[in-house]
């Protein structure tokens, strides 16, 4: 049975994957938080994962390395500087670093990004998505890595062609740009849709999760799937094999 | 044979309205423009409709009061004159005047009204609107009339709640506010959707426009009902029984 | 604060209202279970709430008959004895019974109602729902709910219109039919929606349930609303004052 | 300009391709209905589409290869023999023969075979479609197409595994089945979704065609990217480089 490690154990994040583990029919190694010590966890444990803060990535990813055991990193908040440790730290051992660990969004955005790439610019690219009201930021991080998706398919910066807030007297819509809209209320653990709109006809590519147990399931299906991985960063795609 | 007259009839909703109104098995009495006299047509025409520009409507009114004929108004771009001209008519023969002749969206509003009244602040209120991608103002009119519907449900004023191109660091959702979010997009001609979302659970009531035509059949109903009304304003509530 | 005894306790919706009491701030009188003694949670009770079998039925309502306490029935699979016995029960003590206490569904009951009763026959009405994997009837007990709304705003009998399970040469559709169509999958907790479809738009009324504890909420809400109400027979139309 | 000769010309789909030709920029080479001769067209035309009776397919077929054009068949009702014919030709001009000439459906079943092929079978698939109250049959012709691209997308046949027309005591889902639900209403031109539920999420993969004119569109643009291309069988796929 495979033993998992939880660093950042004691956050809502950290006791969802605990009991998806279970729910896996994995075994937890244990759990450490900021401020702990990464390191005995990280020998005894077949596989790692952190949702821990930011801060504490770079003693969580040492432990790692020095234990030589693979890594799947969910916190947010990254900076460069942390990307760049994560890229040292998978010289040494597998480390799968991911912004969502949902298996049904990994696979959107690859969809997403194919269909932006087979179809013309004179179809319009439009994504709407709604969270609870308790969000205080818009568009989702999720909305982002969808948009990245299309604008990677139709080979142009998000930055440069990115159309949020809509309101007011906006003229015409620019050709090519991709436009977000955010929808704020209830308890919505996360819905997403993707527009396609061309001359008479409209493709719809969308999400809805149903709670946030599915991040966590996610991360634990990336753990068992890395666990026996050599050296190497990887992403949600490897898991699904996109 | 209802005999229909219809000032402004050569833009594209004025034509839309012959069609709809040969459609519906009624008869078209003649069509002028701006500019042109509007007192031979009121004669002729059993009932009235008018989709010409702001500009033209004194003139119109006068020529339907001079010759006691009901009349449909659905010119948009209104101001607080227009109105009061509008009311003065009324006295004298019956008038409708709206800012969207759809007996589907006007029937939504009527439900959104209600759905507002009856739940609880702790219902969050949502619209999402997305229209072609030549519209050049968000939200659309009609999104603002539903808003407007679902404030008047709560007994608000909308635009002391009203949350519109929601972007960036917003903070938790204010409760009471009403939201708006504008899509746009090839060719679509006009879909609505009204989101009340609660602890667990969401109601969402929509409407979707397959082509403009419905306005042009909804003018023309509005049309054969007023026709034999007496003196009075009217609203497309009316032509549904609401 | 509130009291309020649970007769059904042990099952699954026993638990969820007893973790509502507590979220809708009164509190839990205690519970009985089939087998058990209505009698003495009965007195010590404001109010009562019964997810029984209905073989308890009877005794339930005899206990809260004898104590003079209201009582709400949210126990399924009633036959026309359970209701005899509730009407019965009803003019010595309120009761308010229901096959759903969403407060979401039964207001959008009343919108489709009164949707169907302005629109005309022009306008076809199709339910469509979801529900998970592991539910073994179609159409779902809400969307037949919905639909006799539907019927009986149009003035029919649903049983002389309905349409359900299409598949294979079916013909034209019937004018004034009502259809019905169910998708099953994953753990969906169920979603519903009511579509009319006129002659190019389509007004569409829909109700999403994120967890079955919406109807745990909604019970205790009822037991709230009716626990100052003199002896009658009540509906949850009633709680929002529909 | 690339000249298009039409086969079925006086046919609804026929003035519509003709209509579509000319918003392509295209040229009407001219058009033949059943029994008119097909030679004349065959060699005054650059490229040739077929949207005719099955009847007509031999002759329309030996015409293109007499004169060498390649040509575009969307004649429904084809049957094995059809299809012999079709590989015969295929061995001499180009010929690209589809059920379904839109693009965005073309694309929509790729992306559902995509997925199928990577989500386990603890998701469930689901589909449902909605079209006019005219429609005699269900599942659509589309629904069927999307449902073979899941069902080969998972490497099983779609007949044994098709549930169509889930009504009364089914009992629980079957894994590995892919359910199919028709929806029937005024005027929709068709929507068709792709539903695929996991344990707490669903991914849904849409189309909605506003009008039919579209696949005239995806006719003529199939037949413009046909022009020159060698002798060989080709499919709608291939005109969007999937």
């Amino acid at each position: 049975m495979t033993q998992i490690g939880i660093y950042g154990s004691a956050g809502r994040m950290g006791q969802a994957i605990a009991r998806a583990i279970e729910e896996a029919g994995a075994s937890v190694a244990g759990g450490v938080d900021a401020g702990g010590d990464p390191s005995a966890l990280a020998k005894t444990a077949d596989v790692l994962v952190d949702f821990s803060v930011p801060s504490a990535l770079v003693g969580n990813l040492g432990a790692a390395v020095a234990a030589g055991k693979p890594i799947v990193i969910g916190a947010t908040g990254l900076g460069p500087d942390d990307h760049q440790t994560i890229d040292d730290a998978a010289r040494h051992v597998a480390v799968l670093q991911t912004g969502n660990t949902s298996l049904g969004v990994t696979l959107l955005a690859a969809l997403v990004r194919q269909a932006a790439e087979r179809l013309g610019a004179d179809w319009d690219i439009e994504l709407v998505e709604m969270h609870h009201r308790h969000k205080v930021d818009a568009p989702s991080g999720t909305a982002l890595l969808l948009g990245q998706a299309a604008a990677a398919g139709r080979g142009v910066d998000l930055a440069s062609v990115s159309d949020s807030g809509r309101d007011g007297i906006t003229g015409k819509r620019e050709p090519g740009h991709i436009g977000f809209a955010a929808l704020r209320g209830g308890s919505v653990a996360g819905d997403h849709m993707v527009i396609f709109a061309g001359e008479g006809e409209r493709i719809e590519l969308g999400h809805r999760a149903e709670s946030r147990e599915i991040f966590a399931r996610g991360a634990v299906k990336a753990a068992l799937w890395l666990a026996d991985k050599p050296a190497g960063r990887y992403r949600m795609e490897d898991v699904l094999g996109l």
